[in-house]
């Protein structure tokens, strides 16, 4: 079996096992229905958007990209997963038999991970038969709702800190394996760096690390354990000063580690007066380069009121893995045109009440002014912009006939997204980056043939 | 390697990676230390508790009990986790031999997965070295965290919604192995069924489908699509009636189908009136055994809104996998005692600011008044209450000597804390179930020997 290959090239852990049953029910039981009724084999467009922003966000951020063409790769049902399906009837032989010869050989093109996005961004496109378009609905959708929702997140925190480095620390508040796809998409949006040590493996992400109370509190005294970390980590590692009393802890630290210690963390109190405290007495200690990291559910708007502050870096938690209010992007994937028995493209949308989607495949392009973004232009199903007008294309191909393209998968995929991010966000007009809430950065326009 | 055995007897998918990985980078660092400074074979006690519940909730729901057990049997330091550590320098070599060796063997007990809890309840106790208790606490949170949080909301849900099944259907809106994890945390918490297809593998939980648009608008008409989905899935079956109009569809359901019509999904509008208009035709044609499903950004709130409408089954997503506004628990793992250098017990805590822990050891019963609780006692390091109160004791041993309780894992202990759930919210006062935001429904109580 494939699964058993080696750590592949892209960096990702060795054992693969099938992604293909992190999928909904109804993808293989309608599957099974368009087999019978000879749908199956329409080509369609599937398009995964999102029809506002969370509330009062300014801009979103396309994450998880690069994880689902990983996923791709491993999606197969092999004779386990079939097993599974006839053993509970979810889905006729004839099914199965499909499911067994299944290799996505369609076309996926998106947003590249970490370009910004807006109300009605066509962020990824799925291009295939039905059948194939339909069964990875889940595993997209999974994937880009949490990516996005966490780099989306990040993004705000990241912008806001400055030349502050933000570090993604918040493992523990979610699922473990969502900690690690956090991890990567908050480096992707700007973090510098992670806890979590899965994602420096499978994302070559650094990875960093301070000491918890539990060390001071293992040791017999405060001065114990810092002695203990700084001859076993070196002066250069960082100190955790608030297990006792935050001043008295100061002065040990560098009695123990002498004015070339790397750093403190402060982890509780008010970080701003603390931080100012902390940095006046390490100054008059002579420890001028001994950094201030602070944590202790740090948000956006928490780093913004901590601007001021003599703070180095911050250590962020929990709200950056649950996307800081908006866990999720909310973003659907939708049934947006298919072929017809002549062979002809047929645009297609549903009229649910409030939940409405503009059919038809779209081109996506943002209008820049200068060097400032003014507009994202969506046409349908071509955008011809008059001449005078500068257009940033925002499509790019991921998957061609089925072929994975790796520049976005892998260690290598996140650096692009980080640089994809970077730029992006420098095109953004100013009013993007206001943390109150209020209307998207720029306006959605879309432009019917 | 043992990870190649074939599927295990408790159910879970064949290939298990090594789980020692989904770890902070700290804790790692700060095993070398102690190592280094001798502080590492301390024998230690760490507690997973919360200090409060998100904000106006009455109780919590323990879940992720099980899912620690079965990452615990995999959490071993393979050559290829060994290698990473070593190539980015992580630790130094004493410490790659310590973690070479790990196996855990020291003992855990904890609430049963499915007990609810309060403010301080000693969830999980973990005892052993401080070097083997450490290493297991960003895993420990990880799976505590976000799975408590998810079935902490879908008990709400659950219990609101009466005799009225809940299904999940979040998979789409959280990562793809979080969606796995929160559909196992709904069916401990009073859900009948998820539409995950590997939360059926993994966990043996019924899965479900209906149908989506895309179904509907790949076929020429939305009476080819239910003709085929009929035909395929037979009059049992669930049709989707929101994609053009209701009304109109459902009339093509029922002459499609016939009586026998097993349900209709409504997923957009104003689902109470809309429920009524439906089951008003259903009766009128007959089909007075068709159930309606509801679906459309379900929370707790909008289930109590329905509770008067003729609905017969909730299919909720994006709120019960986000936790329904608290997506993490916020539980943390505080080193509360450990023994000093003459073998005796010493009691620790911190004492930052708003973060202060409980130190020693804890024993946990929950005080039953007739039938119902009132209060959550808590005796330090021991529980001695006077005769004649009615305790029942909360802790159970999960891991022993490093030997893992198998009945809380896999299959059987999702039913097993199902029923733990069941008969725990039975026993809670009515104030408990008040959707409002108000104080916990019973208080904690510390006793102290």
């Amino acid at each position: 079996m494939s699964d058993l290959t080696p750590a592949s090239p892209r960096g990702s852990a060795p054992f693969r096992p099938s992604t293909a049953l992190l999928t909904d029910h109804y993808e293989l039981t309608m599957l099974q229905a368009t087999l019978d009724s000879g749908r199956a084999e329409r080509r369609s467009i599937f398009e995964a958007f999102g029809r506002r922003l969370p509330a009062g966000r300014r801009y979103g951020v396309v994450a998880g990209t690069g994880r689902i063409l990983e996923m791709l790769a491993d999606f197969t049902f092999t004779s386990e997963e079939l097993q599974f399906l006839e053993s509970r009837k979810v889905v006729d032989s004839t099914t199965l038999d499909w499911l067994a010869d299944f290799r996505f050989s369609g076309d996926i093109r998106g947003y590249a991970e970490g370009e910004v996005y807006f109300p009605g961004s066509p962020l990824l496109s799925v291009e295939a038969t039905f059948a194939e378009a339909v069964v990875l609905e889940t595993m997209i959708l999974s994937a880009l709702n949490y990516d996005s929702a966490v780099a989306s997140a990040a993004s705000r925190m990241s912008r806001v800190a400055g030349s502050r480095p933000c570090v993604d620390m918040g493992s523990r508040r979610t699922h473990e394996q969502s900690a690690v796809a956090a991890a990567r998409a908050t480096v992707v949006a700007g973090f510098t760096s992670t806890s979590n040590l899965e994602a420096g493996r499978r994302y070559g992400l650094t990875t960093v690390g301070t000491a918890a109370h539990s060390f001071t509190l293992i040791h017999d005294s405060e001065r114990e354990a810092f002695e203990a970390q700084v001859r076993s980590l070196g002066s250069d590692t960082i100190l955790l000063l608030d297990t006792y009393d935050v001043d008295e802890a100061l002065t040990t630290a560098i009695e123990v580690a002498g004015t070339e210690l790397g750093g403190v963390r402060l982890d509780s109190g008010d970080l701003g007066i603390q931080a100012a405290e902390v940095r006046e007495k390490l100054d008059a200690l002579g420890a001028i380069n001994t950094r201030i990291t602070v944590t202790s559910d740090l948000d956006e708007y928490a780093i913004a009121g901590l601007a001021a502050a003599p703070v180095d870096a911050y250590g962020v938690g929990t709200r950056v893995v649950t996307g800081s209010g908006a866990p999720t992007a909310s973003l659907v994937y939708k049934l947006v045109a298919h072929s017809d028995d002549a062979g002809e493209w047929v645009s297609v949308q549903k009229k649910a009440a409030g939940k409405s989607s503009t059919g038809g495949m779209k081109e996506a392009a943002r209008i820049i002014d200068g060097t400032i973004a003014v507009e994202e232009a969506i046409g349908i199903p071509r955008l011809e912009l008059p001449d005078d007008l500068e257009a940033r294309p925002l499509q790019v191909p991921l998957v061609t006939g089925g072929e994975i393209d790796h520049a976005y998968t892998g260690p290598e995929g996140v650096q692009r997204a980080r640089e994809r991010h970077a730029a992006s966000m420098a095109e953004l007009p100013r009013t993007a980056h206001r943390l109150q809430a209020g209307e998207p950065a720029i306006p959605t326009v879309f432009y019917s043939a």
